[in-house]
């Protein structure tokens, strides 16, 4: 395996790695209102490499939140064309002091980058940009045609790229989507993310007295939200991880049972994961379950913070007059995100306590999905992988949500190829994001050598 | 009713109300280590006017935290000694959003004066130095014997005084206290508080994962630390407010079938404190008791706020490493802080759900205690009130905690005389604390009455 552009690749390598950093050091966070600017400046600056390497029609595409990033060329007569995705948003870096070099200054230690965004999605989404620019600096052109569509908005929801796709404007006409913002299921075994679980986020509000009152006055007769909403929380989930809202399940697709033993053939351990990823005492979830189908297959439910009341050091004795709690649900085939919070809602309205009164709040949601494997775009990928890892591809799913696969199935018709180059412990959304800087590498010529076969 | 200290204290009161918005203005917040300056700036303020007015040995007990402020006039021979006690330090003023005028700018409307602290204890402990420049201005002298120890830790426990005072140390030698932390049950009717509650106040921590996770990723096998927390705090009180730990409620010395008719007897309608104090759709606690004995004579248990994970604007999926819940019960005779904490942290450990470490920390707690009625102090007490106001007092208990009046009982012997001039509808810990005008210049005329009376 060598092509041109793979010599190119490894010739500007140490470039290319200057420039994620570029990109790296811009926190380009979505869900805080004071990082708006830097998610633009992100954008502009993907908009001006990808106009640099030689990609045509390049615009920002705006809307009421960060624009949309779009470039194409489409010079390969009779070729497929590819829509490439990734997004340059990235998640809030808190907890900072638990980072071990700080968030937005990229730091290169044991062969990994550190940075809020290294592998999430900025490091793939420069793979993407850096194979382009080998491909077209090799050759002057690129084996099929492509279209580029990068978001701002992943890690809150995607609405500004959900609301254009569905618009099925005639620039994202295409055959296939790429989208790399997944992992490889073990450090050197090349993956494909064939499904995804989908989601809500919601917010949960109780609010009780008309005002904060002295919890020694008032204990006993005024209601306590954060107690309230305790009750509630404990009434959604049992101790075993299954979701208590009645009818929830109902009409879930479970996994086939080919799919099922692919997974039970994957080097996987549930105590060395245990150990090595999430370091808890022990693991939850559903009895009868693998982790692999908890964390892929089946809903769960999380609660991400209850912000409300005296939350500083010390003893304040407050009666909050409110209190919410930030609740999600992953969702899986089968399991509609409208009427999981339709469910959701009617079933936290039931179950209030006395006294308090409750607001259930959508914040986002996305589809889960399955894509198809049977199709040229996916055996490319596995040829193309091959040729650079060595192994046959593994076909696992995600946990995660990526709600833009399922609306690029859904309004465009296009199948996606999900080919990431993450790992499993790379500290999504967590401190000490990283990027492993041979994936980085390795990665890009993946990514060329797909764009290739697809092409030959 | 007139006396010379009465007369001055008419003509003084414009001067006594802009002293006391002098010591409101200074945030002295005693949980926050930002304010521990503005919490000294508080004590020596008042120690320098102790000392303008004739009091004597004036001096600050240093110690770990807020010092305690301590004066006397002990040169009335024969007559009995009183220990005055109040404290300097107030809660936090958040969610400051929610105050009409700011907090640490006292602001006079509709007859009372708003600000943290107006109330709690700021207004009624200057209303005692004032009762005393009064006497001393008025007759060169005071009628009795008098030390002065404030506090500035009320707000966090209370731990130096408690300590100062277990140290039985001479300067605190005196026949009875003079606290003056409470409230009238309605405006314009006397008041002298006789019970109050004890209480704990503590952290549950909660630790799943060694680090924040992706709730993608990982929602499923990770344990979620809000959700555990939540599931132990549902298992600490039923929807009915009793508290399910076993055990807790052993050794309760319920109020006397006197005490129960005499509350029965005061004004106070369920209906219009519901709407006017608590604003909540209803109120809540145990079934067959009323909100006076729900309030003062039953335990409790509040969570004040739960800090943690993610509580900024939008959405952020991570499952956080740990959370925590302040927490508090409110104690009733009988039942001792330590039992109850250690009761508290047994069942905790022993409801945890599987996956997570819980953490247990105490920090801080009173006892509950009910003081004598049968001794001079509170006849004399009694005498002056019905002067002042042209009522009998009645005998109420507050539902608060303030541990002092147990330190004072427990080690010095001292019965405590509760006489409070705040009102029901104050806002203590809360936004928009204030304390009526009309009743700050009869509070310092109820306490020139009360030593002249004891003095007699």
């Amino acid at each position: 395996m060598s092509s041109s552009a793979i010599e190119f690749a490894r010739q500007n390598h140490p470039r290319f790695l200057d420039e994620l950093k570029a990109l790296l050091r811009i926190p380009s966070i979505s869900t805080l209102p004071e990082n708006k600017d830097d998610c633009r400046l992100a954008a502009a600056t993907l908009l001006a490499d990808l106009q640099r390497i030689g990609m045509e029609n390049g615009r920002l595409i705006e809307g009421p939140g960060h624009p949309l990033v779009y470039a194409d060329w489409l010079h390969a007569d009779g070729k497929p064309t590819v829509l490439i995705y990734g997004h340059y948003d990235v998640q809030p870096p808190d907890p900072l002091d638990e980072w071990l070099s700080p968030p937005f200054e990229p730091t290169v230690r044991n062969g990994n980058i550190y940075a809020r965004g290294a592998v999430d999605d900025k490091g793939q989404v420069v793979a993407q940009v850096k194979a382009l620019e080998s491909l077209m600096a090799a050759g002057g052109k690129l084996p099929i045609n492509v279209r580029v569509l990068f978001e701002g908005e992943e890690e809150v929801g995607g609405e500004a790229i959900a609301e254009y796709v569905a618009s099925r404007p005639a620039n994202l006409k295409a055959d296939f989507a790429l989208v790399s913002d997944t992992e490889l299921f073990a450090p050197g075994l090349p993956t494909l993310c064939v499904g995804l679980r989908g989601m809500i986020y919601t917010e949960l509000e109780v609010r009780g007295a008309k005002t904060d009152l002295h919890s020694g006055m008032y204990g006993g007769a005024a209601p306590n939200p954060f107690v309230s909403l305790c009750q509630i929380i404990a009434r959604l989930k049992d101790e075993n991880g299954r979701i208590l809202i009645p009818g929830f399940y109902d009409g879930m697709i479970p996994p086939s049972s080919e799919e099922l033993d692919a997974w039970r053939s994957l080097p996987f351990d549930e105590e060395e994961y245990r150990k090595a990823e999430v370091g808890s005492r022990q693991l939850v979830g559903e009895a009868g379950y693998s982790v692999l189908e908890r964390t892929w297959a089946r809903p769960t439910l999380d609660v991400h913070g209850m912000p409300g009341g005296f939350t500083g050091a010390g003893a304040k004795t407050v009666i909050p007059a409110k209190a919410t709690a930030k609740v999600s649900m992953r969702l899986v085939p089968g399991l509609v995100p409208a009427r999981a919070f339709e469910l959701y809602k009617g079933y936290v309205e039931q179950v209030a306590p006395a006294g308090v009164e409750v607001e259930v709040r959508l914040i986002s949601s996305g589809d889960a999905c399955l894509v198809p494997v049977d199709n040229p775009y996916i055996r490319a990928a596995t040829r193309a992988l091959h040729e650079v890892w060595g192994k046959d591809t593994v076909f696992i799913r995600s946990g995660g949500s990526i709600p833009i696969v399922g609306d690029l199935d859904r309004h465009l018709g296009l199948p996606s190829v999900m080919m990431g180059f993450g790992l499993p412990d790379d500290n999504l959304h967590a401190p000490n994001e990283k990027f492993n800087l041979k994936n980085f590498e390795l990665g890009i010529e993946s990514l060329i050598r797909f764009l290739e076969e697809v092409g030959s």
